[in-house]
């Protein structure tokens, strides 16, 4: 399958929706990488030194190269291995929209499992179903019918959207059932999410909700203060 | 000059650092256009119905059809008018450097303008400073040599960060002559910002430090609560 003899390798974490974007553009592109896991709670030398400004995952790291931002990532991944299937629409327009609507969930979606209090959270999941109402308008013009935004085949916004869906899952347990996709308000986007899911680029990546579940309550146990 | 019989539209306002980016890529691209600018405090019908996400400028408006957010926008203008000179690098690496350090500025010195105690206000100055630095070294590494980050034209970065150097200027007299670019520590980006000032694409659409200090005290004055 592979159709590289690069070194690629991408520092990162299984349970973080950002380094996901690369690893679904890298399986998209049949690219053979080595996957170095973080520590949670420490940083590596290697991501230190590459991506010294940040310090955060996903680098990807390209016959030495470090390329950091998941959205920058994919957009790399697109351009080096460009006679795999496209993930960028080929359509400027169409481009545009989708870089759009990612950077629309970078900067909505990414602030809202920050929500400390009752008020916050009750805000932030208003937020996210505004946020998922536009995504269903924007599916409903992107997708022309078709199963992706990207069309017939998973494409950037799929990627970057996608790529939240573990956590999105999960927040709606932790928040005792909330739905922030359902089959009356978000039917396109219901359909999108299962078929996104299921495909082979996705599958092996995807983390499981149970796993994530089980992930948060480690975290937010360390975020307590020790009982003195 | 014109290259286009597109209909070519920009919603903008001449103060704003995000209008000059499309501004400066117009002009690189001899692209002419009509500058539909904004009255400050108020929101066009056209505006409201173009962005109606962020309800936010610029907006390119290309034969009707709506390009929202400062650096898409630049891209589609690279890629719809891809004949004239180009505005991204052509190397995937180089084109995610500058994409990087784009991204880099829209979230280290956009927030610092905001600073409203004294103590914010110095920590506002370190954090702009810091990036500067950061960007001297990226300037170093980019260049080769060359006058800008794009090597011996504009580009990407250089419209990016150029089209803050207005409010940077502004700025420095307004803290009361904070040297944010200096020829000490930033020797390289201090030659930077004359060759790009002076460049054909953009001393037209670059904001004079006197009218954007005016500016900014009438923002400021009209920020005040009325007396009562």
């Amino acid at each position: 399958m592979a159709v590289n003899n690069d070194d690629v390798k991408l520092i990162g974490a299984w349970a973080s929706p950002y380094v996901m974007r690369p690893r679904v553009a890298l399986n998209i592109k049949s690219v053979d990488y080595e996957f170095l896991q973080e520590q949670f709670g420490s940083k590596s030398e290697l991501l230190l030194k590459s991506n010294p400004v940040h310090k955060k995952i996903p680098v990807l790291l390209h016959n030495g190269k470090p390329i950091c931002e998941s959205s920058i990532i994919v957009e790399y991944i697109d351009e080096v291995w460009s006679s795999s299937p496209s993930i960028l629409p080929s359509d400027p327009h169409n481009r545009a929209l989708a870089r759009f609507w990612a950077a629309y969930l970078d900067e909505k979606v990414r602030a809202a499992p920050r929500a400390a209090t009752e008020e916050a959270k009750s805000a932030a999941v208003s937020q996210l179903k505004e946020g998922m109402a536009l995504l269903e308008g924007a599916y409903g013009e992107m997708s022309k019918g078709k199963d992706f935004f990207g069309g017939e085949r998973i494409g950037f916004l799929d990627i970057a959207f996608g790529s939240m869906l573990g956590w999105l899952r999960a927040v709606q347990v932790m928040l005792g059932g909330v739905k922030l996709l359902d089959e009356e308000e978000t039917p396109g986007l219901v359909k999108w999410a299962d078929k996104f899911s299921a495909d082979p680029a996705v599958k092996d990546v995807l983390p499981e909700t149970e796993k994530l579940l089980e992930f948060a309550k480690i975290l937010m146990a360390k975020a307590k203060p020790a009982a003195s």
